[in-house]
């Protein structure tokens, strides 16, 4: 390997304002907070945080994140219900390892995550868009497509989206959506795999409640993630499923062998929770981020319309007509700006008609200048288009 | 779920002296040397401990392995092949994704960490026991037997074993076999996946070089782990493999995604290695568990001998010939001592004639004690056969 090793995923390029990674701010991130719930951890539980873990997580933090979602939710949660993951996309590898099989059919939201479309590909499974129209999936049309494969002889079990300040959209699906898709899902006996990942981040009011707190025991399997709300580099999130499934995941080898994912860092998370300093937290950066989507979206010039989203970290702009995302990125980066092409985020070519923004990064004043060379460099495509 | 959810993965059962844990004791886990450590990370590096890290770990760490490494094998060790993973057990189960397809012939030593054959066989593949001797694994036969199987259209491309003071039996494959071994799995294309979890535990002077120091690269993958020199609930460990196995593992989806496994833990055992914190908790518990050892050898009756293994944390103890592990294990219980049978260390029922007897949890009275109840239960079992 040519060069020093790396530390950290992201790679500073100079001179570029960057709007393609969906990490948080690096001044955002609790490192005093988190310090201090690391001294009251090892003060207070002394060893039994070093020790090996429960394979589903501690008691601790799976009784505060069920007493904390069933005061969010409409229906309660159990704690047996809940498992501890290494973040949300642990959550996928796990589930997909789990309880998918090399050649089933999975799925997906158009356009969805695209980093989970590649963990749902590690499995082997082949991947399907669900129909969507101007405002998502559309459940009727998702329950005719999963009758029509299974009567091809697929295996159609699951069905992976991100309803709630959707990445990359940024979008949440209505509230009749989600109930009509939950219903699907339960007659169809499909599981829905909800990511909810964003939750925390609702900026103009409360989240709409998720698939999970409308479904029946089994129908949804909610993942949860800190990643955002707390930082990265803890590698920690949940996922809440149905007690058998926890149990499941629980007897895999791995964890057998290994006990809980992150036992450590899941203890350190319960006295973060409980101390209140998780709520403190989310206070300062849902206002940050806030202030952020509002600083992104209005530079955006006239021809880059977009709606602020409600809630996330993500703007999901649309091109004139005659703009292409791919050649724009080039364009976008002589001018000293990035971000991710729409095509990303499908598995079928579509998505060259949108650009996603994230504005979780950069500060304001990065973002209005962000904003000003995006413009110059929709500017210098359209004057070249022939 | 009836009762009180868990937090640990160890279970007390009020009058058992519990020699079946593979288990750290509680109170030699460095509990206040790793807060140090958390302090000096989030005071030193600050919120890049706590952002995305780099997908095969952050680079002090791995820079701080490979010299140790270096330092310790007959053959440098480039950083950039070193993989961080979640411990020992995650090793295991991310190689086996990657690397493993359902109904590939894996070859696994006999008897070998039963935890490991649970983590292979998720994977779906078909585990087959290499051909072994008094002192282990036979080099030349493992060849027959592999040739055997790829004749008859099977995929064999892996081996695992613990060669160095293994679980369970404490043993280390002489080097002979060891050179024998590399030279035959190279011949072959063979990759050996040597676990080597047990290595700074050597009590009787420096621990064999490992088979990943006498082979060419890309012959082995060696399997590290903190979980036992250090925390198991840290979750952390490491591999070393050819780069080219270790970007391939940090191509996967979910690393893509999530950033390094376990990002902040490992950038904080950079600061445990480098500060010395690491070698001088290792010089403690060496000496302790190596006492724990001569207590539990010391203590066992005649009728049991066990020669003291030069490492690692298990006696493998024969039974008498009219004795088998599983009722053994039954009147044991009923005088308040446990362990783990023989069998389980086998996929072929082999095993019901030898006993693990792990020495790390219980204190050296304990052990003593221990050894008593084990006598009378097998004085016990003796008197009632036919």
């Amino acid at each position: 390997m040519a060069g020093p090793l790396p530390t950290l995923q992201f790679v500073a390029r100079p001179g570029i304002l960057d709007l393609s990674w969906g990490h948080p701010a690096g001044d955002a991130l609790p490192v005093t907070a988190w310090l201090e719930a690391t001294e009251r951890t090892l003060t207070i539980d002394g060893s039994r945080a070093l020790a090996y873990g429960y394979a589903a997580g501690p008691a601790a933090l799976r009784e505060w994140l069920a007493a904390r979602i069933g005061a969010a939710e409409p229906r309660p949660c159990d704690p047996a219900g809940v498992f501890v993951t290494a973040g949300a996309s642990h959550a996928l590898e796990i589930l997909a390892a789990e309880l998918m099989r090399r050649d089933d059919v999975v799925i997906v939201d158009a356009p969805t995550y695209h980093l989970a479309l590649r963990i749902l590909a590690d499995a082997g499974v082949s991947l399907v868009h669900a129909p969507t129209d101007s405002v998502g999936l559309e459940p009727a049309a998702t329950a005719a497509l999963v009758a029509e494969l299974r009567a091809a002889g697929r295996t159609v079990e699951f069905l992976y989206l991100v309803p709630t300040f959707a990445n990359p959209t940024g979008a949440s699906l209505p509230d009749d959506r989600r109930a009509a898709l939950v219903e699907v899902a339960r007659h169809l006996g499909l599981t829905i795999i909800e990511d909810d990942t964003y939750r925390e981040f609702a900026y103009d009011g409360p989240a709409p409640p998720s698939l999970w707190g409308l479904a029946d025991e089994g129908t949804v399997i909610r993942i949860g993630s800190f990643a955002k709300a707390v930082a990265p580099g803890l590698r920690l999130g949940w996922l809440n499923a149905s007690n058998d499934i926890v149990d499941r995941l629980g007897r895999r080898g791995y964890l057998d062998s290994g006990g809980g994912v992150n036992h450590l860092v899941a203890m350190t998370m319960a006295h973060f929770g409980e101390s209140g300093a998780f709520d403190r937290h989310l206070a300062v950066v849902r206002r940050r981020y806030a202030d952020q989507r509002d600083a992104l979206v209005g530079a955006l010039p006239p021809s880059l319309p977009v709606a602020a989203p409600a809630g996330g970290w993500f703007l999901w702009v649309a091109l004139p007509t005659e703009v292409s995302a791919t050649p724009l990125l080039a364009e976008a980066e002589r001018h000293g700006v990035s971000f991710v092409a729409g095509s990303r985020f499908y598995i079928d070519g579509r998505g060259e008609d949108h650009i996603r923004l994230s504005f979780s990064m950069l500060r304001a004043d990065e973002l209005t200048e962000a904003a000003r060379r995006l413009a110059a460099a929709l500017s210098a495509t359209i004057r070249a288009a022939p």
